[in-house]
């Protein structure tokens, strides 16, 4: 299982995660990435934590202001990128654009979906990963996986159906270890989740308690 | 063989090009449509022709000021609708909608796309029919079939692979009954075309060389 | 006073309220509007109704299937447009480029905005009137003009600050003759108003009582 | 005169740029600004240059995946940001918006525009500064100084008719002292520029001939 933890726009502070995380991962052995904002990527980077963009731009190098260059991520330390994420849909052809980005660079990449009809349009276009989030789980306190367990084995089936070797996550109301080996039995290869670690008060129990069934 | 007639905001006479394609459909028994501005749905429709929309927004009924409701464009005449055209890229989730939307008054959809991959994923989302169309080559001389009859193989491939019983539409410089025919012969169900009968002097003729050899 | 009814996307008869508007209008005196969907304008203007687009798109003839040309909500009966509706909100530069848009066919145009700021920002764009909308209040049994009576007069200061000849209207939260007068009195010239009317059982009776004190 | 480098998403080494614009400015007492690709802000400002930002999203602390939070680029170093520019053009109510977020860390703006009446809607939003730059020349040979110089005196009149406080820069094309020194003498205070400096084989000798005329 890979946990990816989503900083967002937080008011946390993202070398305490990302410490947190990076000694969570080294202790259990469990994969652990963090993911936060652009301008955090190098100071995440440095602490040895698998560090993840939260978007990548469908563009190459040139006249792109305010764009987020692949390069530029993965010079910062980046090694993988989130596209798509509920709260910043993408246009079909984006996505297929910044995929192609963030291959240049050698970025991992997760494409995030609604429901298992896009996370198989999200397969087709070749990600290494796809991640199903229902948006009315996001942010609550109802994991995906107890509330609503057959959206992530449809989400798994459909990948499947496209391209067997696209990895498939979960995410939305994801805070506990339990939740974390439920997504694990309804076929899951990993999990996102962001306010269950970002927010809390100790980021590394909250890890610990992520990763300790596993 | 389908023949669609994107008019887009061309300053073409909508009703002209309409009742020519009426009369063509008639006369050669090929299946004619025509997708005018929202604004020019009913007058079209009321000659006859097969009558389509450009677009339809991903909304139910509500608060949608400046959408175009599924069910407006159905009840103006419309029994069909075009979604994600290159002029008016979508985003994933509300290509998804849209055609949810187009599901609601029984429209029936194609789904464009520029290249077989972003066809593979418009066709996992279940529309009537996908359309590929190489940005490079629309509104060109050459057309699609002529200049990349490998992309229109690749698209009817990469729908099949994904759900056979959705249609595959090609379109870009398709202008004259060769192309149609070219574009038969590489597997594609329908096309789509705009200036060459929109931009047309006599609009008529244009249709009638177009399915003259069908 | 103007009085423009916005349909929106709801599920009203767009003619029923069209006749009502006009049946009101003449027998009143007051001026009143109604903007449909884009689908729906000609079958509106047929009425005789005083007849508005929801929406134009930042375009001139051309290659832009899915937009809603000037030119062609003018010919289907169109006399003016909203622009910027805070339901379909625009970039600045193509608020700029809808009213050039608008002006072509000679489309009396009102661009909305959320306060003072933003409608200071509109007057200088220079369309005809300018709408202050606090979304906060749009769709609710409040008026603006009783909730935040400063914020419509802040607007009408901030309007004629840049320029004096941009009349200035309001909405949301409109629905009674009173609201009108007190939206007068605070100096606007016109309201926007939808569901209170839309989606009233007898809309005539309710247009009735809202120019029944002017 | 305020001498803004915009890298963009160009293939130069940030640092390299920084550097010579750090000592450029400490040899000329002129205000040389970079603004990086978000990823690169903490890079660029350990070098000691004014560092700003090329975007920042309208939004708060909260859930904006793959936002550009201002505190964040805040806490990297900027102390200024660039909004709407043409390249990454933004609605009206989200400059509003972007310019809140910008106001919470203090960060110097700047709002970009195409021409003098969106000079004027974009000072109306109280921004530091608003920046004119005509679509058609950005990228090119020929400066705006030079080439359409009515349109930098226009802004100048226009940004100056809605608020005095607002301070006025112009860009696109500009890559030489000449051009620096028309654009100040047309009432610019100060230009941005980008692949004049960006793509220099040697950045620090193209900002040393920038500002030699000052």
């Amino acid at each position: 299982m890979f946990v990816l933890v989503n900083l967002k726009a937080y008011p946390c502070d993202p070398i305490e995660v990302a410490e947190a995380a990076a000694t969570v991962s080294d202790e259990s052995g469990v994969d652990v990435g963090v993911a936060p904002q652009a301008a955090d990527l190098s100071a995440v980077a440095e602490t040895g934590v698998e560090t993840w963009a939260q978007h990548v731009s469908p563009v190459e190098h040139g006249s792109h202001t305010g764009s987020t260059l692949a390069e530029a991520v993965a010079d910062a330390g980046a090694t993988g990128t989130m596209i798509n994420h509920s709260e910043n849909r993408l246009k079909l052809a984006d996505i297929d654009g910044s995929l192609d980005a963030a291959a240049r660079p050698g970025l991992e990449t997760v494409v995030c979906a609604n429901n298992p009809e896009q996370i198989a349009a999200a397969a087709a276009l070749g990600p290494d990963a796809v991640a199903v989030e229902p948006p009315e789980l996001i942010g609550g306190d109802v994991s995906v996986a107890t509330a609503d367990p057959e959206i992530v084995e449809d989400a798994v089936d459909a990948a499947a159906a496209v391209d067997e070797s696209v990895d498939v996550y979960c995410g939305a109301g994801i805070s506990t270890g339990e939740d974390v080996v439920a997504a694990d039995e309804l076929g899951a290869d990993g999990v996102l989740l962001a306010s269950g670690v970002a927010k809390a008060d100790d980021p590394q129990a909250a890890l610990e308690d992520l990763v300790e069934p596993l």
